[in-house]
């Protein structure tokens, strides 16, 4: 797995559950309480989160950290 | 999954690791080419890794990072 692999998965596991949900980015981005410009570069894969903040995401989701980590086919 | 779960696991999987190799941390943290000091908080689950960080680690031991992060019975 190359490096930066993680937070790609975790964008893209945020953009599948955001678009599931209808949702525009700035909607979501009000949802999880962050700035539109962030959930942006969270859902390109841009940021290199800590776990502490992977957790906070799920949390808010009511999803499993590993659920967020994990590709989905 | 309560915060701060994600590097406790993680800190577990590197202290199995390492004993399954029968290794000091001093062995390995210079495996692993970080300080020794270091090696034994990261071990203690007390280190708010970063996704990079995660794969770093991973990949100098020949793991996936999802091995990492998952919880061992």
């Amino acid at each position: 797995m190359a490096e930066g692999e993680l937070q790609r998965v975790v964008g893209d596991n945020l953009r599948r559950y955001r678009q599931g949900k209808g949702w525009s980015q700035e909607e979501f981005a009000h949802e999880l309480g962050v700035h539109r410009t962030y959930m942006g570069s969270l859902e390109r894969g841009e940021r290199n989160l800590s776990l502490r903040s992977v957790e906070r995401l799920a949390a808010s989701l009511g999803m499993e950290p590993l659920e967020l980590l994990s590709e989905r086919p």
